[in-house]
């Protein structure tokens, strides 16, 4: 019996880590949603024929070739979805909107945040559907956090902490790569820029900025006996002034040895609070004023059917989601919105943002100084 | 190009959240491992055309049917993947071994033991693999913590405790279901079954015990104004000796009230310790007294690629599987099985092990008396 | 100016690590609460006049001996402070009953529950006021433990699970010491004490139960080159059924590599469930159905003014009480309790009762069967 | 038999909660340290001769008066214990010291760092011994984190996060106080001075800083139908450059709703980490890159015997100390230091130190300029 459902054919340009969990969200999504479309993996490419050909057997694409070029010019592919280098990333999407094909793009959208707002800017023009890869904004309880502070349970919000560490360039002796160009862009954008999309996700948009950048090893092994001068921050803070009236901080730092998934945020209203950590992101953990005295405590909430879709991977609580399955949700949320259902959760106007932010911060942090955000 | 790899056509029988959870784990497995198969969803079944035929277009699976026998009697189809209700565990599974084709079915295997122990028995004549669905013991914490106890790291261990904790019959007024029926061997089959294979997966065969099963609520609603006599223990505890002279104990529970995944051990060496919940499944925590004396403490281990295949999901520790990832692994494992490399992690002999270790609790307790396991 | 208060004069038995921290807690009583009494620290004695001395001087005293016997004779004592080894417990509080002194006496009561029920028999006799040193009892949280069950907060109580490990026995090569004979009681008198207590003190007088008392290390060094047989269990486990109708289990154990103090608790009722470490005993874990749905967690409450009486110790919450903090509200306990004020909340009575559950379990090991308690 | 040692005569000004806890110190501390005086409790003031009167019945002292300048005029008083409101610190304390006695006085030193400077400065003169009463700097494991620090077990010190918030103040109708007042200091000064002084503990100097201070409620209830106008922070953030060369940020907040005693540190070195919370004061949390790979993870160290003074409080460890007993240890150190034992933990000069940091902060933030610390 065939579907009656309208089929959404994708290509995939890169097929690395990110290109095989993007490959997993995809295969999964059908699976655990009722989509609003048949997908078809279409096509992958790669540098070369051979890695694609391995990806597309691996992935379960139909077709696939060495050159995106050729994906572009595909009209049989409707969305292109690119988990390339990130340098590669605005030709690649550029192409994609002028061809008139939706883009699905991994974070960070790009190094500058002006290539990120010609990007959008863009699609816009094209009237053409895109996202981020943010996809720890798509956990369900971060978006039980967001509820719990649009409702009004946490009473006005005052302060925020939000925080992005890990380890894996705590060793002074790993080489010097493309993420320590000036191009990379540093903990800030690597890692910080999950810490700032959390912040504008929750509370809204930040106003005002002061930053603080700090450059813990200034050069790195070259691979070829010498060393290599870092172009970047390994370790970049802020102070955050937000719309609403809140105040805030922001750390980020990839040399917080023993740290692998320190994505955490703290806020505090008036009538409650909520903490979090990606490290064990199937929970939120909320306080109350609304709690008699003498029994107020927060509560671990544990992730759960409750918490859609959440009972869409699991008929009970407690099994807890995996990483991949919050891409899985961010495919699941393009399509909808693809299909006109549902905002976009993250398109390049909201990836622009998050760079302008970054940017915002290293230029902060450069003229010691408070800025205001673009 | 064509692949090199032999076709593995797998028939699915059950389409219901199990049903779902194993399709998940065929369409993730070839994208995360290289596998030795091909796998091919070839067919799916159940109770009507319809409901298979959804579940075909969801799944992804090319043929469907109301009628299971066709799966059976299918000479293309390899293997059969049961996840029907438990009662039509058995007749499914000889079906399907008389028919020549290895047999993947969902936990627990049978509601009685005898025939758990039939079910292995004939595979075993016919020479067919077969894999029972506890994916738990997939961890790769839980490997490690094998690991850990069989590289002599923990020294002897002394003392084990076990639980799995829940909280779904927790409600007096839940109604009678067939779970609360004889056959359907209560918490102690349920869940408690996940506690005892983990016991004996981690410390080895349990030799005796002493049983102590009760039923708190001995009457559920009927659904028709009246009440029914529940059948089964809503608690099922029991002290264990192990044959490598370590004891322990424990305990079944789903009337936990807040326990959602409390699926935890405890296992105390004479050289370190182990602690463990499933409602934080990507951790481990480790105690050694090799460490110096003023800094011992146990260890928060969190998962990462030193904990294979958690790489193979995920390039960077911190990230966390999710309980479906947990089935995609046990996908994996059966497949290699079947393909030569590695042991059945979990066959239908061990799963008849484990419906054997209920009963003898059961029986235990009806005779209030230790029982050696059988 | 003159207190008003009438003068309550201590003889203290014994120099230890508990008499020391018993005199820390007639030192901070008076100065923490407004007590019934003007507390005199009279005299202490010990082995010899030197040990005795010295502890006067530096507990406080005003005056010494090698003779418990003379404190025992001197009019002027009206309360017994017994901190000497147990063996000598009996001996020492049968005298000062028949003195006519109130008794303030550490655990356990005696080695055998035949002394304690004796020292409870003339204790009561003599209509004079007793106290055991159970002072995890005196907790704050352990309060608000009993309260949230007594006001039915909890729905009906279902289920127990009651925990004492450490792990200071277990070294192989720790070598014979009194303990390890059959009047120490093992792991189970000396730890599972608090287990047990805990449990009546929360849900009410056990009725049956069947044991399991192990021995891991049936022989320690006896510090001249041999060895000596130990007459001890090193772990005791124990199923239990309440007069409340809620079942439960207790374990004990003296070997438990890593843990310096799990005397833990799990309580589950029909409409809310308690979680509670002395790990982190300033902490209450409290689950309630009457949160709504999708807002239910375990809330982990902090000791503070709320609870008292923390607020006499400390003006704000989250400072904590320590151990000896505990042994200075029993100390101020057991004051109220001889002026008249409160019930004794740990008496001979209770004392001999938790000695005749230790017995009750090593009984039905022994015997392989279910008893019913005394 | 009388002591050898020689007497130290202690006069306390101030009975409120702080003297009762200074109170609760003098008394413990002879029965837990084997101490270098014998402590005479002399004399106490306050405001009134009944007020100073009950609190010697009740804290022990021997004689009392309405009168601090009684006390300071006594030739027989060796030691003057300042638990007055802050405003009266200065005063009392240069008195003290014009007097020749040694001066022991509660965080913070003063409300001007200029005043706290005046008062070490007059100590230092007179050749005179100081103590500020930053009691959490005297926890066992705070040393241990430091010796951690110090030994090179951490590597070089990178990165350096310090919270201390709680919500004491943030109820908007919670009425104008004296801590609203502009010499109250504010949250920085009443909480984040512990954050700043453990920094410096830790670490040493901060020698560059860069502040944020927040007003959130700018008025509060006057108690007669009005408002008054805060003049203080209700939060306070500073980023940090260590003269070490580590970087890192604090911050202090007392509005942070359900925080009852948020004082945090993470430490993060090029071999290591470290996690403490006050919260849990007995733990601390140590990652070490010396254990095998696959094996790290932050290990939770209980506090015990090992950690001394622990062991003099508790033989065992695991029993835990409370914020009392950390008291108990400022006086046994300050004793120490008076004999010419061991530093002064924390004297004037460190006292003033921490007001001179945080007036720093305060500047920075007013300046909105990155400013050199005194």
């Amino acid at each position: 019996m065939a579907s009656e459902k309208p089929q959404l054919r994708v290509g995939l340009v890169g097929t690395g880590f990110m290109g095989k969990t993007h490959a997993l969200g995809f295969a999964a999504a059908p699976r655990v949603f009722d989509l609003p479309y048949d997908v078809v993996l279409h096509s992958v490419a790669d540098r070369t024929d051979g890695l694609a050909a391995a990806a597309a057997r691996s992935f379960g694409f139909a077709r696939s070739g060495g050159d995106w070029k050729r994906l572009i010019a595909d009209p049989d592919i409707d969305v292109i979805d690119i988990t390339t280098p990130n340098a590669l990333h605005k030709e690649i999407a550029l192409a994609a909107i002028a061809a008139g094909k939706h883009v699905y793009c991994e974070k960070p959208l790009a190094p500058q945040a002006s290539d990120a707002r010609e990007m959008a800017d863009a699609a816009e023009a094209a009237g053409l559907k895109t996202q981020v890869g943010f996809n720890y904004l798509c956990n369900p309880m971060m978006a039980l956090a967001r509820e719990l502070i649009a409702s009004g349970e946490l009473g006005e919000v005052r302060t925020y902490r939000g925080i992005h560490a890990e380890d894996y360039m705590m060793d002074a002796a790993s080489p010097f790569t493309f993420r320590h160009e000036a191009a990379g862009g540093g903990a800030l954008a690597d890692i910080g820029s999950h810490a700032l999309a959390t912040a504008e996700y929750l509370l809204g948009p930040i106003e005002r900025l002061m930053g603080d950048c700090v450059t813990v090893y200034d050069r790195r092994p070259d691979g070829q006996g010498g060393f290599r001068t870092v172009e970047v921050d390994d370790i970049g803070r802020a102070f955050l002034r937000f719309a609403s009236g809140a105040s805030g901080s922001i750390e980020a730092s990839w040399v917080s040895t023993g740290r692998k998934m320190q994505h955490d945020f703290e806020i505090y209203g008036t009538k409650g609070a909520l903490l979090f950590t990606q490290e064990r992101f199937n929970e939120l953990h909320v306080y109350s004023m609304a709690d008699v005295a003498g029994r107020r405590g927060f509560r671990r909430i544990e992730a759960g059917p409750d918490h859609q879709p959440y009972g869409l991977f699991c008929v009970a609580p407690g099994h807890q989601l995996g990483f991949n399955d919050l891409k899985t949700i961010e495919v699941a949320r393009f399509l909808d919105c693809l299909a006109g259902k549902g905002r976009e959760p993250c398109n390049f106007r909201s990836g622009a943002r998050v760079q302008a932010l970054v940017e915002a911060i290293q230029d902060s942090s450069r003229r010691r100084a408070w800025v205001e955000t673009p």
